[in-house]
C-alpha cells in the first residue's frame, strides 16, 4: 500500500517506528508475555514506563527540579477547568487571550469557578492575529493563553512578558520549539499533537503552585492531589502513555527540541513560501502570526476546488481539509510528518497552477 | 513462552483475539494505511467505531431508547464527581452506601457539591460484608451504590430496591451480570475490567436525567453537553474506545451476558468451593456477600505463605497478591479468565495442603 500523507489536524502522525513498537506491545510488552493492555499500572514494568515518560518530558523541555510532570486524563478540555482550579486567587481576577475557538472555552470554563477578564481578543478578524497590544493589570491573578491556534492557524512567536504567573495550553505546539519552562508557573497539553495519540494530557506544573491550591477543590481536578500521587491517584490511561514515552524516546534519539524547532520552521517556510508565491492561493493569517503547525490557507478562485481536491486525493494526501470556522485549507504539520509529504502538497499547488 | 495467567485486578485481562486485532490496527487500522492511533477522531471510520461501540453496549445490556450511551474519560474516579453533578437537586440529600474504599471515595467527591448522607456502611468489619439493614429517605435525591467493591471482594448480588433514583457505579463487574438498565437513572463504569483497557469511561444515563443537569456545570462534567456531542465534546480516548468496541464484539459473538454470567458464577463457585473445602485457607468475606469477580482470601497459617507463593510463580499465574488494605490473595477473574486459569490456582492451594 502506497504510503499515505497524514496531515491530520490531531490525533495526527506518529512515527512508524512508534507505532510498530506500540503494536508489538499490544501483544507481548516488556517480553512479559502479557499485553500493555492488560497489566496492572501498579505492576514494575508499567511504573518503569511512568517515570521514564516523566524524565523524558523533562529532559526534552530542560525542566527544572521545581516543577512536577504530570499525566492525566480529559484533555486540554478538562485542563481548562483544572488550571482555572490551580491558579485561582480569592480576590483578584483571571486575565485571558482570547486568540479562538480553544481560548473562548478555557474562558467559558474559568468564568464558572472565579472573576475573569478577557484582556484582549482578535475576534474582531476571525482569529487571524495574535493581540498584542495590551497591559496586563499587576492585581490578576494569572495570565492564561493558548500558544498555537489549532483552527485558525496563528502562534506566539514571543510569549507573553508578564509579572503575574503566566498559564498557558500549549496542546499543538509543545515539544516543536525551545520555551523557559521558568517563565511558567502552569503549562498544560493534550498529547494528541507532538506527543502521543488521544487519551493523556500533561501538566508542567511549578511546585510551589500547588502548595496554594484550596482543599475545597475535587480530587481529580486537583493537581497536587495529583503531583502526590505520582499521576496514579486513578488508574491512568496506561496505553496512551505508553506510546507517549515511546515518541518521547524516538524524539530525543533524533535531534530533540532543536531538530524539531528546525524542522518546524523549515516546514513552514516552505509551505508558506508557496502560498506567497502561487497567485492562486491565499493564508488567511497575519503573516507575523503564522503558526509553524498549522498552515492555513484558501484558493481565491472557490473554481479550482474540485481539480486540486482531486490532485490531493490522488497525491495521497489526507487531512488537508479546513476546521468549518474558516473553510479553505488547513495543513497540519506536527512533530512526525515528513519533509516529503510537504514537498507533495506544494507539488500538488504547483500543478493547479498550470491547470 | 508459556501462557501466563492473568490475575490482576484492572487493567486485567483481555482475549487474545482482541489484542490480536488491537495489534493489527496500531500499524494499519481499517485498511487506511494509517494507524488508529494517529487518525482523527472525526474520520468516517473511527466516528464508525463510536457508533458500534455504544450501539454493542445497548446489545450486550439491552438498554431502553430512552436512555444514552457515552464513552468519556477520567475513570470512576471523575465518575464520583460527574454523576453528583448529573443527580444533585437542590434542597435535597444525597443518599450513598459505603461498601469500601471506592464508595468512600465516591462520597467524598459528592460532599463537595451536596448535602451527603451515608445510609448504610460495612466498614465496622473492614468491608467484609454488604450492609442490608437500613430505610431509604424517601425524601432524598438519589441512591448511590458500588455494585462490586474489587478491594474487598464483595458484591451486591441483588439490586437496592428504591423509590428514590438509583445510581452505581459498575466499574467491576459491568457485563458480567444481568441487570434491568430501567432500574438505574445513571449506572457509570470505568473500562479497564471487562470492558477494555484503561483511558475511557462509560456512562449510561436516562435522557430525562440530563434535562434536570445545571447550566453552571462544568462541560467536561455535564453529561448533557457530553450527550449532545455524541461523546466527541473533545477528543475522546480512540484507542481505549477502539479496543473495547473490539471487546464488546468478541463477547457477543462468544455467547453475550448470559454467556459471562455464568461462567463468572462458575469460576466464582470452583474458587470458593475450594476454599471452603481446603482447611489452610478462608474466604474474607461473608458467604452470600462474596464477589463473583474478585475472590479475597487468605492463608490460616502465614508460614505457608513463602511455599505457596512460590507455587505460584512456578505455575505463572500473575496478579493473586491481595490489596495492602486487606492482605492475603485476591484472584480477580474478570469475564476474559479462562476457567483454565482457575483451575491452575485451585491446584496450586491442593499442592500446599499435601505439602
Amino acid at each position: 500500500m502506497n504510503k499515505v500523507h497524514n496531515f491530520s489536524a490531531g490525533p495526527c502522525i506518529l512515527p512508524q517506528e512508534v507505532l510498530q513498537e506500540a503494536s508489538m506491545a499490544a501483544t507481548n510488552f516488556d517480553n512479559l508475555g502479557l499485553s500493555i493492555l492488560e497489566i496492572s499500572h501498579r505492576s514494575k514494568s508499567f511504573v518503569a514506563v511512568m517515570t521514564e515518560a516523566q524524565n523524558l518530558v523533562r529532559e526534552m523541555l530542560t525542566i527544572p527540579d521545581d516543577y512536577d510532570v504530570l499525566f492525566l486524563q480529559g484533555g486540554a478540555s478538562l485542563g481548562f477547568l483544572i488550571s482555572a482550579y490551580t491558579m485561582k486567587e480569592e480576590g483578584k481576577s483571571a486575565q485571558y487571550l482570547d486568540t479562538g475557538s480553544w481560548s473562548k472555552k478555557a474562558i467559558k470554563e474559568a468564568k464558572l469557578i472565579q472573576k475573569v477578564n478577557v484582556l484582549a481578543s482578535s475576534s474582531d478578524s476571525n482569529y487571524s492575529y495574535i493581540p498584542k497590544d495590551y497591559e496586563i493589570p499587576v492585581d490578576g491573578s494569572y495570565l492564561h493563553f493558548t500558544s498555537n491556534n489549532t483552527i485558525f492557524g496563528t502562534q506566539y512567536k514571543t510569549f507573553p512578558k508578564s509579572e503575574i504567573p503566566l498559564v498557558a495550553d500549549m496542546s499543538s505546539d509543545i515539544f516543536s520549539r525551545k520555551l523557559n519552562v521558568s517563565d511558567f508557573e502552569l503549562i498544560y497539553a493534550g498529547a494528541q499533537k507532538n506527543l502521543g495519540p488521544a487519551g493523556s494530557t500533561i501538566y508542567i506544573v511549578k511546585k510551589e503552585t500547588l502548595e496554594k491550591i484550596s482543599a475545597g477543590t475535587p480530587s481529580m481536578l486537583n493537581l497536587q492531589i495529583q503531583a502526590a500521587k505520582e499521576s496514579m491517584f486513578n488508574t491512568p490511561p496506561v496505553f496512551s502513555i505508553y506510546v507517549a514515552m515511546l515518541n518521547l524516546r524516538y524524539m530525543l534519539k533524533n535531534g530533540g527540541l532543536s531538530h524539531y524547532e528546525t524542522l518546524a520552521k523549515t516546514r513552514a517556510d516552505m509551505i508558506y513560501g508557496e502560498i506567497d508565491r502561487n497567485e492562486l492561493f491565499e493564508g488567511t493569517c497575519a503573516i507575523e502570526d503564522r503558526s509553524n503547525m498549522n498552515t492555513t490557507f484558501f484558493l481565491k478562485d472557490e473554481s479550482y476546488k474540485e481539480r486540486f481536491d482531486s490532485l490531493l486525493t490522488d497525491a495521497k494526501i489526507s487531512g488537508l481539509n479546513g476546521h468549518r470556522s474558516v473553510g479553505g485549507y488547513r495543513a497540519s504539520m506536527y512533530n512526525a510528518l515528513p519533509i516529503e509529504s510537504v514537498e507533495i502538497v506544494i507539488d500538488c499547488m504547483k500543478k493547479i497552477e498550470n491547470y
